[in-house]
């Protein structure tokens, strides 16, 4: 029986790999090595052992690696100790693959372990564009893998001209997707947000339209993190309607967001936001498809958002190149073309529904693929 | 005044970028940060740290990062190691630019130390093509670096399809060959290799024709790694030919080369064969253009004794996808094979010179390059 | 002129060996080497940056080194990483002499590593009994260290009983005291709290009385710290007297502490307390010494209010075996003996001052030892 | 069934334990977890991997954490990298009592990890006196430890004094004695050394009487270390009577030894000499007894050749403090008091055997405690 391995280091990589995930562990081929580490682990970023242990899968490992200090330096070391961890993790469980989901920081350590210790490694979501560190890491990943299960058409010719053997590049959609097709199927709130996770602010009623907002630091951008966060703060106070906000993720810069939260909170009048650290993907995919639109620069406003419909505004440099649909308008980090876009949405009708991250069967596609692809370790460059 | 850090990991990459440090050394516009870290510090792979110090090179800081083991495990967590001391070394020296040279496993932890600081990152000998994790590795540090300072017309058309800006990339030349031209100005040996070097096994007239072996474990093959050496060497115990023979370098697999080279000793007779650890760059070269030819997989073959015009019989895969020149005989692990391609090149006449890797002015471009480039440590995808 | 090399893991112990290091600062023959580490440079554990620097002293370097998590496996973890850290520290700057300061998890590490490089230690405040992993740590540093700069007269006993040199050990009194010392000259209050630290919560009448509460969580007995914490908020909601709160240090089980802490807010009327991350070491004192009494864990309560003469109620094991004066009522973790004892306190007339734990000139006495005494760094067992 | 875990860091740890292991694999109310790390992996220290498994033993993990350099900072480093380590070992292993074996600098680690874990920790052989940096680890990990299973009676009462609770320090005896009692039943060599170890140098005849030395550096005195195996070295070939040497431990200062062999051996006659690696310690008991002596500073010269009445020459300062019965002769690094200590012995009857470090039984008494002794993390100082 095959021995999938999949680390997932951030609430986040859970949520999109998630129904990959259910599919691995429902097939009788295939026993599921699930593990957990970083973020996803810790409190203050949305443990996700709890969501795990309701979808019903099994942790085989966790693995605390963050550094704490929320800087350059401590992003690096943060990767350091996760290859230096993840390395025995692996030589206890010997997988016959890795999975590594996307590009934050952290996950090259995995890909690093994974091809050192000569396990066939497949990556996730490889060959898209961003701003920011993420862009390097997401490629030298690439670099790294054996197999590459893309979101995209566009996402595999650009894996493929970086060099890698065409019949290792996948075209599976987005799991993420997945979920969002799920919703779509019956998709009106089944449950009360502020009952089910509490957060703190104001209760509104959600009847009367709201937004949702999540605004991650970006890493080269560190030391605008707190101005950046701010005018989205002013702009959803301008705006005046009903938002839920999301914490942001565990990175360099996201204390100086959650300072920028806090300090705003002290000084103005928030009572429109109520703020959620996070929540179950399915309650949140279905909170964006009821919402009006969705403010910030989350790569859900492209993907999930892109195949529900749902308006979004993009804000700065952090999703700068990705593929986008026709729901997304993009702004810079300023109140007042934040709150021009807003606008703008509240006023058009709903965008279509648009397949561009895929079409609702990716995780079971990944999980047929991680199951029965012929596996192995070595490659060179095709040119 | 710019701050050029440059990170050393082993022997033979000190030998490689050399001519460039003493560049760099010499411009008045460049403070050198020389960082020496890995086996480089270690006395049984060849400590570089007198050899610095005799080219008048001082140490900005060492790095004590090899976990002993030798083993696939170990490589990987040497390297997380390595990420988090270099971290730290970067944090103190706060370098305006970072080097890292070629593609030996520990190299990553350079290159994510600086890309993560947000330090600019050049990349010395990107592009090129091998077999083995090295692979892997080199290709990552290139999606990883921001300069790419290449070697071959070849390897920069490679870097460029991988999707890095041809703005960012120039061909140098490898600057291992600057030491090549010098030494082809006035090749007679000028020094005797058993006085100067000591070694172990006999000592035999020069005059009369010697052989060099050089032969590295080989990652991917590390379970081999005793058979393969015990085939060379009865090659060359089957040829005959006084023989120098060099330790291997430290490397998952380099315990079991050097447990096959001794137990040869202790079962055969090896009375043509003298071993040495180490020699000074220089005088290695002079040995080399002196000497009948060289057997192995070292890069040296393919590189330095292209341009000096000696042959060469390159083994198994490790040197693969490199570019090579009229002096290359390939020959698979197999000791009739090894000394077929010996005696071949002995009944041939000499190979020309060839320019393949480089001019002899590699090290002064280097130094121009790094002392000059406008500096940015974000990029993107050129397509 | 000889170096001092003072490494700070955490706010309460920058408080404790504050006027050491302004009495080192200030001393001819001394260079001061201020290392600033672990909880003391994370923000969420009161950063004590910022109050060096008002304190006009600065830092040598700082190091990295809580692994988040906050359980037992990240302590022990946090304490290798910063025994790694640390002793690239003491390699660059070479100190003469290493302090480290009372007990924490992590200052094992600064003992470790300099014992271990050969430079002579100088350990603050052995020889005391607690309960807790501090109990085990205190004793095995002092097995480390080469100097031993006690607190009472007790302790150095109990250092020398345990086999130490009495020619090394020293009553020098514990320097906290001194900053008492000093504000008892001119006890009343000179700052609003409320302005000049935020935090949150009721803001009430200084004048009419108030309590403190500082309770950290105990390791030995972590499961315990949410039901522990509760305990103390109903005894304080019950008394119903206006009371500061300050958040615990970082600690494993700290995380469930801040929880039960959050978790009442929400579920009670807590509108007498208002919340601190921290306060700055002079003001946190003149705040004590104005208060009706201080309730919790801490060793404050103990140290300095002993010599404020300020009602203290211990609760639980964790300062079980400290020296004590008059002001002290033990209690177990009980709501009904908590605020029994709070009742009693505030009926009774206010206790002496007690110079059990010094004489207010323990900062210049360790200062003089640190720059005078002759250093050696090997020793043996006196029996 | 309790689960008791021992880790060995080093091969003369696992030669003094190995009877206590042997105990705990045949009871039945015990499952061993035996953690094999550091310098007991590698080849060049002697790896025990393979004796182990020829004991029948099983091996519940192994942890590689030499960080290579062999100097202070990497002994550092070393222990550090070796917490982190074994924290995540005693995690995933959960052991209901931890084992840790005398004094060497890295099994801090292992004393450590257990204490912050927990885990309640046995310490094998505290309570003795010796000169060097093993003197402060010693004890400190007594007052880490919640049971000390000691040699001797004197080490008994030190331990005791040091404030241990009395009814938790026992006298087992060393369980090395065990081994030497077994080869005293019948002690006549049954082996050829040369055939089954091989080693390098001269082949001699074991009837005509034969030496073994046993020589490490000396952390404190590591400067010194290739003067001080210099002259014993020189001592041995004054002598001029054949023998047995055997390699140091991976230690600061033993490459340094190392090399001050390789150097002599090159410019000496060692003609006399026959070096080893190491040897099942069965066979190197049996190979002292039959010998006339055996020299360095080597604590089996102390504790196992008292037992069996050996004659020991006991160089320099690392065994200073221990007890020590009529078999010892100290001298100091020097030459002639080395040579002239041989002499002496050899003009001499053998001494009498001296139950002084045990009675034959430790294994079996420590492996009683282990399984039965009530359990408990939590301890006080008794004064």
């Amino acid at each position: 029986m095959r021995k999938v391995c999949v680390v997932v280091t951030a609430r986040p990589s859970y949520s999109r790999i998630r129904t990959a995930l259910l599919a691995l562990r429902d097939r009788q081929d295939v026993e599921l090595q699930l593990v957990v580490a970083a973020s996803a682990l810790l409190d203050r970023f949305g443990n996700v052992v709890k969501v795990i242990k309701e979808d019903g899968l099994e942790i085989a490992d966790k693995v605390y690696m963050v550094l704490e200090g929320e800087n350059l330096v401590t992003s690096a070391k943060t990767t350091g100790l996760g290859l230096m961890e993840l390395s025995t993790v692996f030589d206890n469980l010997k997988p016959d693959v890795v999975v590594t989901i996307a590009d934050r920081y952290e996950t090259i350590a995995t890909a690093i372990a994974a091809a050192y210790m000569n396990i066939p490694l497949a990556h996730i979501q490889g060959g898209e564009i961003t701003g920011s560190i993420d862009e390097k890491v997401r490629h030298a990943i690439t670099k790294l893998a054996d197999f590459h299960l893309v979101a995209t058409k566009k996402a595999a010719e650009r894996v493929i001209r970086m060099g890698e053997d065409p019949g290792t590049v996948f075209v599976t959609g987005c799991p993420s997707i997945d979920i969002a097709a799920q919703i779509m199927q019956a998709p009106a709130m089944n449950f009360n947000p502020f009952e089910k996770y509490g957060g703190v602010g104001t209760q509104f009623d959600l009847e009367k339209g709201y937004l949702v907002v999540m605004q991650h630091p970006v890493t080269t951008e560190m030391k605008e993190a707190r101005h950046h966060v701010t005018e989205t703060l002013l702009a959803i106070q301008d705006v005046g309607m009903p938002t839920f906000w999301f914490w942001p993720n565990v990175d360099a810069g996201s204390e100086d967001t959650s300072k920028g939260i806090r300090a705003f909170r002290e000084l103005n009048d928030s009572r429109n936001i109520h703020f959620f650290k996070n929540m179950h993907p399915e309650d949140f995919l279905r909170l964006l498809y009821n919402s009006k639109g969705i403010v910030g620069n989350s790569s859900v406003a492209i993907r999930e958002c892109s195949y529900l419909g749902v308006p979004a505004v993009n804000i700065g440099s952090r999703e700068g190149g990705r593929e986008r649909g026709k729901n997304v308008l993009d702004v810079s980090y300023d109140r007042a073309e934040i709150s021009a876009a807003i606008r703008q949405h509240l006023n058009n009708t709903r965008p279509e529904n648009d397949m561009l991250y895929g079409n609702g069967q990716a995780g079971i596609q990944i999980a047929e693929l991680l199951a029965t692809l012929p596996l192995k370790f070595q490659k060179r460059l095709t040119y």
